[in-house]
């Protein structure tokens, strides 16, 4: 009597969960500081402490009803409001607080941004590689989720596979730059050529195609680079932004969705979001912490650790073997296998304690993502494992 | 391109929200003390000191990853334990971790238990007077919601109109006790009846019929009374609560699902809400409130105002020719319209500045809903106003 659909759904549990699990389990077997788990995206370095202080100032000195009480079913004014000042500043945008959704992540996000553009059957484009969890998310939309190849050359769009997918059933392109689970920023020449294809395409097909831009990383950028910001490039685009990475609050749930003023119907659209969380029982993040980040649009965790980490990585890998794109951003980076299978490569990483993903959940098999988001000292003790690996595969 | 099921959606917004919208504008007009609003069900009475001191305590005390670092899937292990724990104790009941698993609210935990147990098509039965956003949770789960009739005489179950509603397409039965709006608890003698009809039909059916039990006003209970478990009448039982109206939290939007152990597949149905959540999305609720919350599960905001606001409300009204069954718990009541039509009968009210809400929406012409969670102050003041509705219908 259980639904079918979700029953299904358990069988493609998350690979990187269970991974995880399996490091937690091996963990208590021969301790912690001896699994180099690279598996999991959770932030390795605290959130700020004038997150705490905040949270904790709203706490003992807001008013209750203020705090806790109902927020108004598309978000907190103040907030949405700061939220909109915060990227007009950053990215000379003019958003008003008609645009702006709080929401429960990007997770969250992506989800309500898909739903409140498809109609069921209706196609969404994504890139390989992508992020493994935009499957359920498109899935239970009701829309069809298409994967463009990669192109492993720079991982940056495979126009050609790209232009050769496109058709009139297509209604939302999702993107996500900096990249789970490549790290590469995508160029602002990228972006121009996909701004330019698919107003062509608007045009041919007679309707809007949305980008949905998935944007967890923005702030994690290395050796002073930017990121481009999409809604810059495209007017029909919907930003899709998380707390969860830049001030480490996965647990929380909180990120928003910024509507582009320039989109069709962009406030219209906000209340859409505010409808879709209705039926699904979730309404707005909590307020407490809807408050909080209000308040805070300008900090981060400390994230240069995240770009230490990388080039010690970088370095040590691609002097020991390993072929790799050199990651712009985010706490991943995306390397080749060093056997054709990643699956069977990944199994054989485990026998030395090495905890990586394989690339085929991410549309790019003969690839393995790492989740660098742990400390350097473990990084530096785990490239002798690293070393280890690539020296069996030498000597096969 | 919007999502034409959405743009209806807007269509039918809440009938509650757009009434108290209006209070917050006549407010602005002759005075926030001057507008007697009883139409939104938000807790007047503050949180507890505690749970503030709990949230600052964790925010500035906590280990960051431990506090805002992602929760496992399925809900905080130690959270889901202090639950199962904390029912067991006070209900008899033999729960485990596996039972439980938190939401965003009893919103999330409806909408939760509704996609588990149906396939699309399946029905849904609830009973007038019912929450009318049941509406949206059950039709963007793909069942289809039937009312049954109420019985106006003490708001128990209707069984003679229910009995003839039972037919093999029906997977759920929904049930709200304490009830909004018309805050009477069903008794022991009603789950009883309940549970045994339930039972035949399964037999008959041969399929298991699932009560999703709403109880987010199980601690909100006058005169010494207590709601009886449904958990504790019958085997496939999911109970929804939230912490919104117990500890005067409805922003922070926090609340759990309890499956009862003798449900058929108790604990799979706990993982399949984790797949619904995955695909909608919204993962967990915020990581420190469900630490919060495992804290204090024994408290609650200081309720009995809405004791005293009841036996105020109910002994004046019926003096003056209101008639109105009376309240067992929560903070509503549910009184007869002094016209037969109650919509009409909420405008002329609007005229003495009372903000009632019709009872079409529950399901329930003829009647008004009153949220009387105000200070009792205003909740005095009121009374003449309320005088002078009732003489104006019988001058007329």
């Amino acid at each position: 009597m259980i639904a079918k659909r979700y029953r299904e759904m358990l069988n493609q549990k998350s690979v990187i969960r269970e991974i995880s699990a399996y490091g937690a389990e091996r963990a208590k077997e021969i301790g912690y500081e001896n699994v180099f788990d690279f598996s999991l995206g959770n932030p390795s370095v605290p959130a700020p402490q004038i997150v705490n202080e905040t949270i904790a100032r709203l706490a003992l000195e807001g008013d209750s009803l203020a705090v806790h009480g109902y927020s108004p079913s598309l978000g907190i004014d103040g907030v949405r409001q700061a939220i909109a000042d915060s990227l007009n500043r950053r990215f000379g945008m003019n958003y008003k607080k008609a645009h702006i959704f709080p929401t429960s992540g990007a997770a969250a996000a992506l989800a309500h941004a898909v739903r409140a553009v498809t109609e069921p059957g209706n196609e969404v484009l994504a890139f390989a590689p992508y992020f493994s969890e935009y499957v359920p998310y498109i899935n239970e939309s009701g829309a069809v989720l298409k994967i463009v190849p990669a192109n492993p050359e720079d991982f940056q769009i495979n126009f050609e596979a790209f232009a050769a997918m496109l058709n009139p059933n297509v209604h939302a392109v999702l993107i996500n730059t900096p990249n789970n689970p490549s790290g590469v920023i995508y160029s602002a020449d990228t972006l121009r050529k996909l701004a330019a294809l698919l107003k062509e395409k608007e045009q041919a097909y007679g309707h809007d195609i949305y980008i949905i831009s998935d944007e967890p990383y923005r702030e994690i950028v290395f050796d002073g680079k930017e990121a481009p910001y999409t809604s810059n490039y495209y007017d029909n685009t919907i930003s899709c932004y998380s707390f969860s990475k830049s001030l480490s609050l996965p647990g929380e749930r909180i990120g928003y969705i910024a509507v582009n003023p320039a989109c069709q119907d962009a406030a219209l659209l906000v209340e859409i979001f505010g409808q879709i969380s209705r039926g699904i029982g979730h309404n707005c993040p909590s307020s407490i912490i809807q408050l909080a980040i209000g308040e805070l649009l300008d900090n981060t965790a400390e994230l240069q650790v995240y770009e230490t980490n990388m080039h010690i990585l970088y370095d040590a890998l691609t002097e020991m073997g390993y072929s790799c794109v050199k990651p712009d951003g985010t706490f991943y980076m995306f390397p080749k296998s060093l056997e054709p299978d990643a699956v069977a490569f990944c199994n054989k990483a485990k026998e030395f304690d090495l905890l990586l993903v394989p690339g085929d959940g991410f549309g790019c098999p003969g690839h393995f993502r790492m989740a660098y988001c742990v400390p350097t000292e473990k990084v530096v003790r785990s490239l002798d494992a690293f070393r280890k690996l690539a020296d069996y595969y030498q000597q096969r």
